[in-house]
């Protein structure tokens, strides 16, 4: 079942220990399509400027990728530059230019209307609410967010929340999220604004998914995936959004939610996640086959399991 | 199967969120000892002052911990100060009294002499090594260490990871070992000082265990385990010493040592690892069953295996 997807297509100029990559395709968008398109069809909805040609736009259909909500505006696509040569798990932004991005009024295409997943990656909260609001009869809707909109936007944030049935974040975005430094009380804070399940990403530490404490049988769940041990990580860029597309994508491919659904999702999501940091921006991702993600799924059941 | 334990028997006086606690029995090998009686017979080197008395030896023997090889010397126990207030992870260290420990001479009882497993807790690097050579006959030899000693005393401890089988550190102390702020290549570069197995524990997050490349199969083995996700962290103080407890413990009580036998391990360590931070110092594990042990074991399943 399709995934519709609103978020940043962008160009990314990234320093790592491993190297320097000038303006790359990047954004949250990309990689959570490019890694979603492995389990569903996708769809996304984001804006772009006059420096997006065919190159960058065959990355998405090799993946068989819907572009058509990806809007042309006059000007350039957003830039964002930035350096992991002092810490591999988090980037340091050099520079930030939103351009188009700037006034981005997001349309969603008619042949993207029976969509039954949507996906707000990070952007605007008011931008992700107005698109939630637009597509009311999507089966299960899941988001992300950062730090930025968590400490200056916070009240448009809760209204997207309210809207959520997944939250994707990270540690800080989740202690800062709740005001909070355990992560257990965290998880439940959030949780208590809205989404019924929430994915914790511990970057390197691999991630957490908690979800409600079901009203009938009164047990919450909790579930633990690593990352894989890496050898040499080129690049963290995108592996955030990679996790998510891999988890809400394998979500999307399958008929029934239950709880070990869920579990199935976390590991495909690691397994995405690990992919992307091998080599800069999407290089990896839209290189990939699907036979390297099952052999992978193994690996990561070898390395979590006792049997 | 005995394992002899040479290491720190202390006081502690410690300060988390959850309050303080003045003078509570503490120590690694104390630690060490406690978690790893749920599974094999444990024997203890260490020296204590005239300040031990009848009260904290029977913690070690309402675990049926063999004593005769905790010395008693003219003076007051090694005794350590520290302070959780500002991270959960992390100590701050107010006071080190070293006291007693500082003339420490381990004398190996004879009736120790038949143990086939050996653990040399985190104590000065010479001492370990002493202990090492006077059990030559030992099956197994695990042994932890700290950055004071990675940083300043390398060349003595060289000399003991040359007799090492298992090393157990944390990320900290294996990137600065190895100097390589890459996990896995820090393992790898860890265990070409002399241990087939390293186990790096992540704190919060769970630990690794790295095994050599086989000389035969040439496969390496890594394995991951979760931390439990625990709402109230109590004292953080003797989580590794547990974790290393639990893990040695389940080895020394197995006749093969298996990969799955090693996975099995690292379960109970995690296990030991989340009772010893529910309360303070030697609190909850002194007070503990074997069935909660149990109980515990099935919860990390359910919290890592997709069925």
């Amino acid at each position: 079942m399709a995934i519709t997807v609103v978020g940043s297509v962008a160009y990314d100029t990234i320093e790592t220990p491993a190297g320097r990559r000038e303006r790359c395709l990047g954004g949250a968008a990309t990689h959570f399509s490019l890694a979603a398109s492995f389990f569903t069809d996708v769809r996304v909805i984001a804006v772009v400027g006059e420096d997006f040609g065919p190159r960058q736009e065959a990355i998405f259909h090799n993946r068989h990728i819907d572009t058509q909500g990806i809007e042309r505006a006059p000007g350039k696509s957003f830039f964002w530059e930035g350096s992991y040569l002092d810490n591999l798990n988090e980037a340091q932004t050099r520079q930030t230019d939103l351009n188009v991005f700037a006034s981005f009024e997001p349309k969603i295409p008619d042949a993207y209307r029976d969509s039954e997943f949507l996906f707000l990656a990070n952007i605007d909260p008011v931008l992700q609410r107005r698109v939630r609001e637009a597509m009311p009869d999507v089966k299960l809707v899941a988001g992300d967010t950062m730090n930025y909109w968590i400490k200056d936007h916070r009240a448009a944030l809760l209204e997207v929340l309210k809207g959520l049935d997944i939250l994707l974040i990270n540690d800080t975005e989740a202690r800062m999220l709740a005001g909070n430094n355990n992560l257990v009380q965290a998880a439940r804070a959030v949780m208590a604004m809205g989404p019924q399940s929430l994915v914790i990403k511990h970057g390197e530490y691999g991630a957490t998914l908690f979800h409600k404490a079901d009203s009938l049988t009164g047990a919450a769940e909790t579930f633990k995936v690593p990352a894989l041990p890496l050898e040499v990580v080129v690049d963290p860029t995108g592996a955030g959004d990679s996790f998510a597309g891999g988890f809400f994508g394998y979500l999307a491919s399958q008929k029934e939610h239950t709880a070990a659904v869920y579990r199935k999702a976390m590991f495909y999501g690691s397994v995405m996640g690990s992919f992307a940091v091998e080599r800069f921006g999407t290089e990896r991702i839209a290189q990939l086959s699907r036979k390297e993600v099952d052999e992978r799924f193994k690996q990561f059941i070898e390395l979590t399991h006792l049997d």
